[in-house]
This record gives C-alpha cells, sequence and structure tokens, in this order.
C-alpha cells in the first residue's frame, strides 16, 4: 500500500483528489486529505474508502512531521510561499514531494540532498505552469526532430469564465486564490523581443499589452508574466529570438485594472487603519489627488484620455461610487480591494469558468519560415468543478500516479519538460477533453 | 565603568563615535566599535583610550551574544532591517539598546518583556526621525501650554549637498545609505489634508510634490514621507485636521527621478542576470517601450510632454546615452542603478554636505489663526564629518549619554517625544550650532 498526503483541500482541488480517490482503490492507495479547515476536507473525500480526512495545522512543526512521516508521497497544495517548510521535511524524511508552483529558492535549495536520497521534488505541475510546458515542450521536440530551428515562441495562458457565464462587466470571477489575482504581476516582468530583453515595470504592466485571438472565443487581452527569459535553456531554445510568456484576461480587462494600479489600490505593503468607518468611496477618494467634483469625476479627471464608458461600467459594477462600506477592520489596499472583488467576482451556484491557453511558434525549416499556433480551451462542469481544479489538478495527480506506477524513475527538483514526463500526461489528458488544436 | 558598544562604522558614524570616545574617561566609559571591517572601526577609534575597535560578524549568534554580554549598553548602526537579532539578544541578557531607525514589529514586540526588566530601548533618535520629533514636540508642547489648538503640522527633511559643494545637476550626493535613497518610498504613503486621509502610491510619490522654500538656501522639491497619520497619537495632535511629514530634495530632482520610477529602473524585486555584458544605455533600451531612434529619442518619447532640458542635463550627467558598462554581474533595477549612483553621486574630497529641516505649524489662539515656522540648516565640515553623521550622531550620542548618566529614566520602546528627553537634548546640540529658526 501506497500512502498519498494531500495537503490543503481548498480552492481548485476538487479534480486532483477526485481522481486520487478514483484510482485508489486499483492501485491500492491509501489518500490522506489534510486541511485546517475539517469540514473541507470531510467535503472532498466524501465517503470514499482508501481515504481519510484530517485537521493540520502546517505551522505546527511536530504535526507536519508525525503526518509526513505517515506517508510516502506529499502533495502540497498550500499557497505557493508556504512550500518550504514541508518541502524541508520531505527531504529530511525520505518522502517526495509534488506541487503546482513555480520551482522556489527552497525547493533548489533541496535539490542535492533530495537527488542523492533519490527522493522526487516535482513543481509546476499544474496548468501554468504545468500543461504549458508540456505542451510547449513536446511541439518544441517534435520541431527539432524535423531539423526545424524556432526563432519565435509565445504562450499565453489565463482563468477565465465561461461566455455563458460571463454576466459581469470585467467578464472575470475568481477560480483560484483571489490574492493572487490582486497582486499579479507586481515584480518586473522580463522577456525577449527580436533579440533584445525588455522590461516591463509593474506601473506599465496592464499598459503595454497585447491582442490574442482564440477561434470561437474571440479576443483577448495579454500581459507579460514573471521572467519569460528564465525558460530559454530549459526549453532549449538556443536560437529564439522573442520568447514571452503572457496572462489572457477579457479584452478590456488590463486598461481597467490598469486605474487601480496608477490609483496604488493593488499595494500590499502599507497598512491603512480604522477601515470599517470608510467607504469604498472614501478609500479612492484618498487615493485621488485633491480636486472638486463628485469622487467619480474625479477618477475621470485623473484617468484622463484613457477614462471611457467600459471602464466607467466597470468601476460601477464594483459599486466604487456608492458609498459601499468596507469590511475590514485595516488592511493594505490590495487586501481591502480583494475583499470587495471576492463578493463582485464569485462564481454563483452552476457558473462555468474556462480555462484558455495558446501557444504561437514561428520557425525556419529548409530555409522557409513557418508559424504554428496551439490552442486549449477547457469549460468547467460548474462552481466546484472547475476547469482550473480540472488543469491544475489533474496533471498533478497522473503525473504522481505515473511515479508512483514506474512509468518514469527520476529525481531532485523537476518540471514537466521531460519526454518521460511530459508524453503520458498528455495523452492522459485527452480522455478529459484536455486537447489542444493546432494550425499551420 | 560603563562599557557601550557600538555595532557598525560606516558612514554617519563619525560624531557619534567621536561623542563617546572625547567623553569617555570624563564618564568612565569603555567604547568598543564593532563592524565587519576591522580597519573602518580602527580608524574611528583611532589613538583613543577607554576604546577599542573589533571585527565582529553581526550574523554569528554566538560572536553576537558574547559581545552584547560583555557591554552594559549597545548601540546599533547596522542597517535598519539588521536590528532585530540584537535587540532580542540585548532584552534576553538584560542590556539596553538604542537605534536611530524607525520603531520596528520587532522591537515593538520586545517592549513588554524590556519594561518588565527596566530595559531601555530607545529609537528614532537620528535626524529624521529624530531631532524632527524633538524640535516639534518641544512647540507642541510649548503651543498646548499657552493653550492654543494646532490645526496644520506639516515636517520636512533633506540630507543635501551645500551650496558651495553643489556641481552636480541633481543637486545631490549621498550622505547616507545609498540603498536607502534608491528604494526612497516604495510603500504607500499616508498622510492627512484639510481632514481626509491621503494616500500617494509610488508610482505617484515624485509627481505630487510641493514646493518649500527655506530663507537663504532657496526652494526645494517635497515628496511625503512614509506614514504621517501614525504620529498624531503620539505627538497628542488630536486636532490637527492636515499632517504631513515630506523629504527635501534640490528642486528639479523630483522630476527627473520619476522617470527612474516609471522607466522601472528602482524597482528591486526582480533579478537582471549576465549584466556585465551589458551598457547601462543597453538597460534603458530594455526598459523602454518598442521604438525606433536613438536611446535619447525614444526616453524623450516616453517621457513626453514631462520632458525638460534639465531632466536632460540630469540625465546626461549620470552617462545613460554614453554606452557606459555596467559594473556588477547581475542584479535588481535598483541595485544596478545604486552602482552606477555610488559613482556620480559620491562626496569628493572636502565636499560638505548639508541638513535641512522645516516645520511648519498652524494654530488658533483666542480665536485667532497663526502660522509658526521653524528651520534648521547644518552644514557638514567635510565629507566625513558630514552634517548627517552630526545630526544622525550627535542625539544618539547625547541621549546615551543623559540616560546612563541618571538624567532620565524611562523603559521599553521610546522615542524623543517625552520632554526628559528632547529638552536636555536640543539643549546640548545648541552647542554644535544645531539650532532652529523660528518666525511667526
Amino acid at each position: 500500500m501506497v500512502k498519498i498526503l494531500v495537503i490543503g483541500a481548498g480552492r481548485s482541488t476538487s479534480s486532483l483528489i477526485g481522481y486520487l480517490l478514483k484510482k485508489a482503490s486499483a492501485y491500492n492507495w491509501q489518500v490522506t486529505v489534510a486541511d485546517s479547515n475539517l469540514s473541507l476536507a470531510q467535503e472532498r473525500v466524501k465517503n470514499y474508502s482508501h481515504a481519510e480526512a484530517v485537521t493540520f495545522d502546517v505551522s505546527n512543526a511536530v504535526e507536519r512531521e508525525a503526518f509526513i512521516k505517515a506517508n510516502d508521497f506529499v502533495i502540497s497544495m498550500l499557497p505557493a510561499n508556504m512550500h518550504g517548510d514541508v518541502a524541508r521535511d520531505c527531504v529530511r524524511l525520505g518522502r517526495h514531494i509534488a506541487t503546482a508552483s513555480y520551482v522556489s529558492n527552497d525547493m533548489r535549495e533541496l535539490d542535492a540532498e533530495a537527488r542523492a536520497k533519490g527522493l522526487l521534488l516535482l513543481n509546476e505541475i499544474g496548468l501554468d505552469p504545468g500543461i504549458d510546458h508540456a505542451s510547449a515542450m513536446k511541439i518544441i521536440h517534435d520541431l527539432k526532430a524535423k531539423g526545424a530551428t524556432i526563432t519565435s515562441f509565445k504562450s499565453y495562458c489565463g482563468g477565465l469564465v465561461a461566455p455563458e457565464s460571463n454576466d459581469n462587466p470585467w467578464g472575470y470571477k475568481f477560480s483560484w486564490n483571489p490574492r493572487n489575482v490582486v497582486l499579479a504581476g507586481q515584480s518586473t516582468a522580463q522577456y525577449l523581443h527580436n533579440g533584445e530583453i525588455k522590461f516591463i515595470p509593474y506601473n506599465r504592466l496592464f499598459n503595454q499589452i497585447e491582442t490574442i485571438e482564440v477561434d470561437g472565443f474571440g479576443k483577448f487581452d495579454a500581459y507579460a508574466n514573471r521572467d519569460s527569459i528564465g525558460y530559454k535553456e530549459p526549453y532549449g531554445l538556443n536560437n529564439v529570438k522573442t520568447l514571452l510568456r503572457g496572462t489572457l484576461r477579457e479584452e478590456g480587462y488590463c486598461k481597467a485594472w490598469n486605474v487601480f494600479v496608477k490609483l496604488g489600490l493593488t499595494d500590499d505593503t502599507s497598512k491603512i487603519h480604522n477601515t470599517s468607518n470608510m467607504t469604498y468611496t472614501d478609500l479612492l477618494s484618498s487615493f485621488l489627488p485633491q480636486g472638486s467634483g463628485s469622487v467619480k469625476q474625479r477618477l475621470k479627471q485623473f484617468v484622463g484620455f484613457g477614462w471611457s464608458k467600459d471602464i466607467e461600467e466597470k468601476m460601477e459594477y464594483l459599486e466604487l461610487f456608492n458609498n459601499k462600506k468596507i469590511k475590514l477592520n485595516e488592511g493594505t489596499p490590495a487586501q481591502l480591494l480583494q475583499s470587495l472583488l471576492e463578493e463582485k467576482w464569485k462564481l454563483k451556484h452552476g457558473d462555468k469558468d474556462m480555462i484558455v491557453m495558446q501557444h504561437l511558434f514561428e520557425y525556419t525549416l529548409n530555409g522557409k519560415t513557418h508559424q504554428l499556433n496551439s490552442s486549449l480551451v477547457v469549460i468547467g462542469d460548474d462552481e466546484d468543478h472547475t476547469a482550473m481544479a480540472k488543469t491544475v489538478g489533474l496533471p498533478l495527480a497522473i503525473t504522481v500516479k505515473n511515479f508512483l506506477t514506474g512509468q518514469f524513475k527520476l529525481s531532485g527538483v523537476q518540471i514537466p519538460i521531460v519526454k518521460e514526463i511530459y508524453e503520458p500526461l498528455l495523452k492522459e489528458l485527452e480522455e478529459y477533453q484536455i486537447v489542444f488544436n493546432e494550425t499551420h
């Protein structure tokens, strides 16, 4: 019997845990789902056999060690900055670990010890990062095998709302951690454009955008995502002149979001006190320069030429001019904004989310230039069985299963850019209608 | 014999250590100056008796504990974020500590234990924070004693260059930690204006500025400094409608610095690699949006209407268009910019720096409205005996002396807003020509 511990039972774990529970009896797994909120863990485990729901305080070192020791493989679905202690315990106690998060410095520091002990530190095995790596690497390896030289690679991904559930002017609802959405982009983006390194700082990130079109789903805003240049070497794109990873939002979202960035409402560094006496209109007024007229008029003046009916509609939807009470007693501007958005951008009962991913390649083969587009659209079933939960959770679950059943043997820090990981993963994802559509 | 340990012998410690050494024999002190760089510590100690220079790695817990244990009073001149471990050791081992830095959360957490043990945790006892608190509180207490109601208080301070040494177009040279200058303002500023809370985020901080005039020294730019509102209660300004603390720079500095902020060159969150192959002109180009023409032309276009001959001259002084090599192998944009500025904004031999401070009060007394301005200008002696070192170090040294000689008895976290600290301090500072000039 193999014992699997899943830490975290929140948003985007339904498909991961569902997969593990359905296969548990066939593979002789015992699955423990641990969360600080027991009822959340119980809801995931339901009445499955081979499964148990437990409460677990990850900050309690004694508890953490005991749970990790009692299992063979740990899947951490904690927020990205909380994997560190879990990973250190895993390596010390001789356990494998998988996460859907970017490889952190904590993980990198554990690499040598994990390799020496034959332990897997699997990361970036969700959607983005995850499916993006796997699907891109398949194309890159195929093109290289044909003798092609890849000169440009742009890759975009967004967690959005399905057209049938798109009933707010932002075209956005939360299908994953709201905090990450509010703080998105707060470090300088780096990418390659025509052979030159380009940087976009946060204050211009939502302004310097591209427009991406996906067949049948229309146009999307794309803003640059973190450090794209860091993937040049792992992807083996030695001759690439343009290399960009971007995040998708509904068309018009970025211009309106940029108003929040310029105002300072996404700042997470300084706390505002006594906010339960304030309204969101007061908050907006406090961030606006001195001026006369209503808060809406002052905001219009602040935004200037960039103001539009579309932005006005988005701001009105959030009740920013309605003297809506702030619920928190104190918080950073970003926390106060998040509290409002969690109410306004909630997936309602029956709402479907949507994942859109698109890879754009340019390559030369036999002296000719070619283009290759590969797109993925996944629509969720409902507000719990989201496309986000599927596309984040299934790659994790499938790859853990492939490792535990001996389909690949690797140790140390790994991401799904090697054939033995991505090939069986992409194949099995097809069973779940997670299939890319290629055009040339 | 009282044993005093000074940790850190860098910039702005010359006056502090000089004062302690000159008084050591009279007060029967033994002064130990510790720095990771022994020669720096030795230079400060010179041939004084009652004094010793030692090397000291503050990150070494064993060494740290041994040094702290061997002394009675610790003065930490480390960078603000490095006081934590020292302060914790001091309280655990029963030693007093003083710093010129803002009260940190680390300090606040130690308050109760320090009070219980009768230990002093003296903070904000330099220039700004420090002399600003002391001089403002004297006026506030005097006005209150007369029955006045203070309705507005604005306080400004800047570490600048003396007119006779002002030979670069920025009107700025480093007289303290360059890193703090490059990263200045990176969390939302908060202040009160006519009864309304106002916030200015970093992306607008150097744009939404005021102009301040100091008799005989002309005009200065003033940008809002951190959280001013937090001082309303400690200052006892219950009826104040306007409360602002600001930082001064030479007129025109802020507009030009704002170009760096907008470009993203002050970002400290993301690292750029292989920069020793780059020039500052390449770096600028990488931060500029796509465009044609020279880097200077593209920068002009980027800045738009805000561009001026004055900004052009400042940028040219930094050799930004000259293909000047970057010396670091990697670094955040802020680190790369700092490396350039440390070369360009260095105090030369014989250069004099200048401290400017101004308090602007409005108050009502017997139904009438009054204004009171109080200004301080201090000019340094040379590039080592700077006005910054005097005004940061003397308040620390004098107040530690006043505490050790029993002139006041306080414990826990203290800043110089109480009479028993500020009164003897301001009086002794007059001996060093640190005197405010009041106008009504």
